[in-house]
């Protein structure tokens, strides 16, 4: 629904471009490819363009807006709302970027020992970090991380079966692209979910297929998957003669902060044994777990502990745990019991591009082997990633319960990963009004908020959410002073937005 | 043809694992898209497995290989091949990743003025390296790329029309991705071409249109593009009912080293003005000019000073010219004249994957604006590029005198980019034994010739070639004097396979 947002924007700057290659232009709303064109992508769709918008006028004096600032909260970008990076691994990417560093008198004392010594051992496994790589990443790298896995694990695991990659996205995209050979081809995604899945899904040609994340309030098990009602997902999609070839799970989860208890993970991977059906291991949060007696367990070792051979890609990142390196661009995909000929063709897919860029190969090597007890930078390391831990612990937290604290809006714990993902309820005279101006409500609300408080969001419907209910995804990673204010400016605006909507008699259920 | 080395080699990897998941596999050879098995990537292929191996079996004690080492001269990859990288760039990239250093008394001497002042603008536009950026790439390294883009063709350059990329290939991948949405869509792409656009159009289901680079001995004009012929070409698929919706133009050329004049440049603009074509124009190896009295001239210059609105998309990259930062992954892609609400489009589709790398966004702005007189790091900066420039003229006049030195070989002038692609004469005997073996006789060529010297090249049925004529491609990348060192192991060995198959009564034309 939100998408009919952007054709609006896009209609008006081709007007204010004169219209003249609409008459003969090749390429065109029309011309593109469907798939191009139907793919949603959310995260950076309406409310984002209307965002840099308010960038640019905030800059100026007299501005007019309601707010100061821009509070970016649409996206998992820690650095964006100052977080700081650790300071070893980018000490080691700066004397990669420039290895006169690593051997120089002048430098001899810039930095600790052991990010001198790791930086001459990653070069001693890749001297030139201005060259194209193997396409698969650098082999001491990928040597690195299948330590890191079989440590993590406790068992074995083949650096030839891991792909580095330009953060986790790039990986996500090929794993579906091998999966989708016919616009039948199912592929179960969550909902809500992530949207590259969805998106690259509808790009790809193939069928998404919804299933339900279970919003539960009343079990005390947070946000839940029901294989059961899988299960009969897959039986109905079969039933036409189509295939349902894989699953994608996030955990700990995207939009819905959750994280999977260890029965709920040995009910998926028994449900892709029993159906044949890949795993697609979502598992760039892995370190960003915070609800007390949680933990993180792979797919990967629940697969091994049951014995259950499962063709399995699992994708890991730089980009969010406590590191939050985005914009350097990392992450890694890892076989398991694929088809030696399959890699084959991943490895022929990646490299029609080359190699993902190297400087963040070393850093997701770097950041899967970060200092140990008795090297020099080890206490400023653990220092600066537990002051970040215990942060993102507290935020989590107070969101949560500052969500639950605004009348019409209510919110499961956020056990993991970064993000809160809030019920709102609507007034009826707020949905139509939306729905009138061809607009999904949920859209017009994140967009309201962002008019009002300077709050960017997602609105649920960009995720795909239960129908009926109306959510938004709002990150726990603004600074805390930050985010309190925040919180209180949303529930100043949230209840005006009830008083002006809300009809006689119309009461509000949470 | 080369194609058909690989599946003999995956499918004895395929045995080795005891084919326990050819019964049960969701993901097989039989199950992919059939567009991604049939895509062909050259560079990259058997051959290149093959040097693979021999680098783990060089470095046993006894290998019994008749070479002590490998000479990668597959891939435009200077840094592989012993290159260095330009110290003014790297010094930049260095202080970006860890910004302590720009700030810290300690380190207030480390690096000439003019890189710590840029790196002081650098992180103004881009204070946060390690959040995601804009998906088109940061606006200041965008405004730094349009004012490259103006200075050169003098033509006003909007920064909203650069996307910056991981490397030229994710906008090149991006650019079909918006030509092909019908299998009969046809992609006119040079013959040989870098496999990337042929392979990206299989995979996208396009129709890949091959045009001939005229390969002409005797007119002293060197590789050409022969537009009436291209013409012909677009009428007999159109006149199929079919579209042609693009034209992908290389120049300087890749593989076969050819600089446009400003003459072919305009008949090819007005080919796309007169068909309709959007013109895809790979300049990645703008700086790479070494025949004297050649220049290089955008297709954009060209079109401005013809009036022409045509559809236009170039590429750029950090990866070549007299910078070959191939690891950093870095470059751009501009577009002139396209409807702005398939350039949303486009950033729709960038935005899936957030971004490119930050450091290579930087890198690609820097490439375009290096240090000017007065600065402190121009002179070293200007001795380091004359210095690499001089040496890829000297190589790539030595390598085609060298190339056509040897019987059976003859190669015309390398007048810019990174390759010669010189033509073969190979005998009736050494032809019908490749085939027989379901091989393409310059495939075994270049095979054979790994085996025997260590140095890797490319069939030209990679890139593809005229019917009947056999090719490789073969970089100018080495240093002097192991170019020297390979051309002569080059030449002894050719000219025993030319004792050893040529039948009585054979001559070799040339």
């Amino acid at each position: 629904m939100l998408s009919r947002l952007i054709p609006q924007r896009t209609a008006l700057s081709a007007r204010a471009c004169g219209l003249q290659w609409r008459q003969m232009a090749v390429l065109s709303m029309d011309s593109l490819p469907k798939t191009v064109v139907d793919a949603e992508y959310a995260v950076r769709g309406a409310i984002v363009t209307k965002s840099m918008e308010f960038e640019e006028q905030l800059k100026k004096p007299g501005h007019g807006l309601p707010f100061k600032e821009l509070v970016p909260c649409n996206i998992g970008n820690p650095q964006a709302v100052g977080d700081t990076p650790l300071t070893f691994h980018r000490q080691l990417i700066s004397l990669l970027s420039d290895p006169e560093l690593v051997n120089s008198p002048k430098t001899a004392d810039l930095y600790p020992k052991d990010v001198m010594e790791r930086a001459k051992t990653f070069l001693k496994m890749n001297a030139k970090m201005g060259a194209y790589s193997h396409s698969k990443g650098v082999r001491g790298f990928r040597d690195v991380i299948s330590e890191f896995i079989e440590k993590r694990d406790g068992q074995k695991c083949d650096p030839e079966s891991i792909f580095i990659t330009n953060g986790a996205s790039d990986g996500v995209k090929t794993a579906l692209e091998l999966c989708v050979a016919d616009p039948t081809d199912g592929i179960l995604i969550p909902t809500p979910q992530y949207p590259l899945y969805s998106a690259s899904c509808t790009r790809l040609g193939g069928t998404a297929l919804g299933y339900e994340m279970v919003e539960d309030y009343s079990s005390g098990e947070g946000w839940t998957i029901d294989t059961a009602v899988i299960q009969s997902q897959i039986d109905k999609h079969k039933a036409t003669g189509a295939k349902v070839k894989a699953i994608a799970v996030i955990n700990p989860g995207n939009p819905v902060g959750n994280v999977m208890s260890r029965k709920q993970l040995e009910e998926v991977v028994k449900l892709c044994e029993k159906n044949g059906l890949v795993l697609m291991a979502d598992e760039v949060y892995q370190d960003n777990i915070y609800a007390a007696g949680k933990e993180f367990i792979s797919f990967r070792k629940i697969a091994y502990d049951l014995g259950a051979k499962i063709e399995l890609m699992s994708f890991h990142s730089i980009s969010k745990g406590y590191y939050g390196e985005c914009g350097i661009r990392g992450g890694y995909m890892q076989l398991e019991n694929i088809d030696p000929a399959v890699t084959d063709e991943i490895y022929k897919l990646f490299s029609m591009c080359l190699c993902s860029n190297t400087l963040g190969q070393a850093m997701m090597a770097s950041v899967v082997s970060p200092p140990v007890k008795g090297e020099e930078s080890y206490e400023l390391f653990e220092k600066e990633k537990n002051v970040k831990l215990d942060a993102l612990k507290r935020k989590a937290d107070f969101l949560a319960g500052a969500l639950n604290d605004i009348k019409g809006v209510r919110c499961l714990p956020i056990e993991g990963s970064m993000y809160a993902f809030p019920e709102i309820f609507l007034p009826k005279r707020f949905c139509e009004e939306a729905v009138a101006a061809g607009s999904s409500p949920d859209g017009v609300y994140c967009m309201k908020m962002l008019e009002a408080t300077g709050v960017v969001t997602v609105p649920g419907s960009g995720f795909g959410q239960k129908a009926g209910t109306w959510h938004y995804r709002i990150t726990i990673l603004p600074k805390e002073d930050m985010l309190k204010s925040v919180m209180g400016n949303i529930k100043s605006w949230h209840e005006g937005l009830m008083n002006e909507y809300l009809s006689p008699g119309e009461t509000i259920p949470f």
